[in-house]
C-alpha cells in the first residue's frame, strides 16, 4: 500500500536529492504531500521570533492525515506537540501513526517538553524530517528516536527545510553543528591485507572473538554504511547480532546499483537509506541530514577506499588476522597516490589482541572537516 | 692476497656447492688447499673410536701453513689443540692466523678445553670449517667464535666433511640437531601492507623507534640475510646498529646477481655469505652448515615471499605503520594461493606499541621441519 518513491522530486535549486531517496518502503506520496503541507503549516508561525518555524502533520498508517500542528513561537507549544494535542483533543489515536515534521524532532526539555519524548509517548512509529536541528541544545533528537525503535529518517526535501530555517538561522546566528558526522572506516584483513583469496573466499578471514567484537561496536554507531558491491555480493543484514540491543542504527547503501526488494537488509522492515552516488561526500551530507553523529563504513574495499581517498574516514577499525595470502582482493584500493609523502597518515591510539587477531583503532592525522554548514552550503567541492 | 674464489671447486657428489661460496674476501685456494689437507690428516685418527676424526691446519695471513693437528680418539687433544700445541711448542705466533677444521670447533669443556675458547684465546682471526657439530652437547662452538668477533664460515667442503664423520654417526647413532636453523620474516609495511610506494620511495615507513627496535632484535640472531635486490637497491650494511653490540651476525646474501666488491656490506672486511641460489631451501642448508640457530630473513619482499612460500618461515616480525598507500610494493607477494583455505597461519605471540607503529610477532601455526639430517640427506627436496 505504500508505493516506493523510485524517482524522488527535483527540487528548484537543482541540489543531488538522489542522495535522499529511500528505499523500498522508502518515502511514499502521501508523506511527501505530508511533507509539503507542512511546510505550509510552518508559514503560519512568526516570521520574528527566537525559535525556528517548524510545521507538522501526522498520518495514519494508510496515509490520511491524522492531524497537524505549527509553532507560534517561543513559549508555546512545538509544532510536533501542537499535533499530537489536536489528535488528543479529538480524540485520535497516533499509535502507530507517521509524524512528518520539516525539522528533527527536539530532544531538549525546556519550556515545553522533549518533541522526540512526546512522540515516542505517542506511539509514534515513524518520523520524517527535512533537515537536523542545527542548535547544540535540542539537537539528538533523531538519535532518541531511533533509540526507542522508532524509524526515523531525515533530509525530506531538505533544500526546501533549509530554506525554511534559514532566516532564522541568519538572525540568531545558529550555525550548523560545527563538524559533520564522524565516518569510521573498518575492515578485517589479512597480515597483508588481503579481505578476500583469488577465488573470492573471505569466510573467515577473522576468528569469531574479533567478529563478536564488530558487531558490539556496531551498535555502538548511529548509521552503518556499505557499498551496493558488498550488499550484493554479502547479502548482508547490517544488524547488531546482539538481540538484547534494542538501538538499531540507520541502515545505508551506497552506490548507483538497484537491489532487489527480496536483500536481506530489507527483510526487517526498517528503512534504508540508499544513497544512490559514489561520491563519498554525498553520503556524509545524506547521514548529516539525518542526523547521523556517527557512521560505520562497513566495506567492502571500494567504500572504504572512496572514503580513505576522499580524506573522510576519521578513524580507522582494522582487524588482522595472521593469515598471508600473497594475492587476492586488497582491503584498500588505488588511493591515487604515487610517492611515501603522499602517504595517508593515521595516529595509532588503540591495540588489542581478539582471539588470533589484531584489533587496531586509528585516528586521522589531520582531520579535514566538512564545509562548516552542510546545510546551508550545498555547493561544496564534490 | 688473498685472491677470492669466484667458482667454487664442485665436489665429487655434485651437490649444490654454489650456495657456500664466500666472497669477495671469500674462501682462497689456500684455504681450500688447508681443508683438503686437514681432511689427511683426519684420517690419521682411529678408525673405531668415541669421538669422530677431525683434522686441523693452521695458515699464517698469507696462506703459510703454521701448524696441524688431528684428533688421535677419545682422551686425547682434539685437533685444533693439537694444531695450537704444534705452533707453540715450535715457538710459532698464531696470533691473526686462520684455522681451517674438518668439524666445527667445539663449545663444550670436558676432557679437553673447548676448541672455540682455545682458539680464541691463541687469537685466532678467522675460522673456516666444514660440518657443524651434530651433537647437542658440543655445538654452539661456531657462535662462541662469532660473539668473540672471530669470522666464522662453515660448509666449506662440506659433502667431504660430512662424509668424514657419516662412519661415526652412523655407529654412535649420532643425529644431526633436531631442527634446521629457525628463520625469523621480518618485513615493516603501511597497514595496507606495502613497504615502497609506487615511485619507490620507502623512507620512512616506520618511525625511529621501530627501526630502533629492529636492530636491536638483530642483534639477537646468528645470521641477517637479504636478496641481492635489497643489497643492490639499499646498499645496505647489516650490521646492528648498536655499536657497543660485539656481535656480528653471518651476513647473508641470497640470490644470482653480482654484488660490487665496493658494497657497504663488504666495508667491515668481514664475511658475507652470498648463496648463489633463489631456493630458500639452499639458504637454509648453507646456514645449517654454519651452524647458524636464527636467521633473521631482512626483506625485500622477493625473498620474504619466497620463504613464506616455501613454508620456511618459522616467526613473523611485523612492523605496521599507520600509513595507508593504495598502490605500491607489497610487503608480500605472490604465494601461489588462490582460496583461502591454503592461507599461511600463523599464531600472534606479541603485540606492542612502537611509537606510532606496531610491532606484531607470529609462529607458524604448524612448523614443517627441514629433513631430519640436514648434512646427510642433501638430496631433500629442492
Amino acid at each position: 500500500m505504500f508505493a516506493p518513491v523510485r524517482e524522488a522530486p527535483l527540487p528548484a535549486s537543482g541540489s543531488p536529492h538522489d542522495v535522499c531517496e529511500f528505499q523500498p518502503r522508502g518515502v511514499t506520496h502521501a508523506e511527501l504531500s505530508a511533507m509539503r503541507a507542512a511546510f505550509e503549516l510552518a508559514e503560519n508561525g512568526p516570521v520574528q521570533d527566537a525559535n525556528p518555524r517548524v510545521g507538522c502533520v501526522i498520518l495514519a498508517p494508510g496515509g490520511t492525515v491524522l492531524a497537524q500542528g505549527w509553532h507560534e513561537g517561543a513559549g508555546t507549544a512545538h509544532a510536533e506537540a501542537a499535533a499530537l494535542a489536536q489528535a488528543h483533543s479529538a480524540g485520535i489515536s497516533v499509535v502507530d501513526a507517521t509524524a512528518v515534521v520539516t525539522l528533527e524532532p527536539c530532544a531538549h526539555t525546556g519550556r515545553t517538553p522533549s518533541c522526540a519524548q512526546s512522540l515516542i509517548d505517542a506511539g509514534i512509529a515513524r518520523v520524517l524530517y527535512s533537515v537536523p536541528d542545527p542548535t547544540p541544545t535540542a539537537s539528538g533528537g533523531a538519535r532518541m528516536l531511533r533509540d526507542s525503535g522508532v524509524e526515523t529518517l531525515g533530509g525530506v526535501l531538505s533544500d526546501a527545510g533549509a530554506a525554511l530555517i534559514a532566516p532564522w538561522r541568519a538572525r540568531t546566528h545558529v550555525s550548523s553543528q560545527a563538524r559533520r558526522n564522524r565516518i569510521v572506516v573498518k575492515w578485517a584483513s589479512t597480515l597483508d591485507g588481503k579481505v578476500a583469496a583469488q577465488d573470492g573466499t573471505s569466510q573467515w578471514i577473522t576468528g569469531e572473538s574479533a567478529r563478536q567484537h564488530a558487531h558490539e561496536l556496531r551498535a555502538q554507531v548511529d548509521a552503518i554504511a556499505v557499498g551496493t558491491g558488498t550488499a550484493l555480493a554479502d547479502n548482508p543484514q547490517l544488524t547488531a547480532r546482539d538481540e538484547l540491543a534494542t538501538r538499531t542504527p540507520l541502515r545505508v547503501v551506497v552506490g548507483r546499483r538497484q537491489l532487489a526488494t527480496t536483500a536481506r537488509l530489507y527483510a526487517s522492515g526498517a528503512s534504508v537509506l540508499h544513497v544512490r552516488s559514489d561520491d563519498p561526500h554525498d553520503v556524509v551530507r545524506a547521514l548529516d541530514l539525518n542526523s547521523a553523529q556517527t557512521t560505520l563504513i562497513d566495506g567492502g574495499p571500494t567504500l572504504v577506499s572512496a572514503f580513505i581517498r576522499a580524506g573522510l574516514a576519521d578513524e580507522l577499525h582494522v582487524y588482522l588476522a595472521p593469515k598471508l595470502l600473497g594475492t587476492g582482493l586488497p582491503a584498500v584500493q588505488d588511493l591515487g597516490i604515487t610517492t611515501l609523502a603522499q602517504a595517508h597518515e593515521y595516529s595509532l591510539v588503540h591495540c588489542e589482541r581478539r582471539g588470533n587477531d589484531v584489533f587496531l583503532r586509528f585516528m586521522r592525522d589531520e582531520p579535514q572537516d566538512a564545509p562548516s554548514d552542510p546545510i546551508l552550503n550545498q555547493n561544496h567541492n564534490r
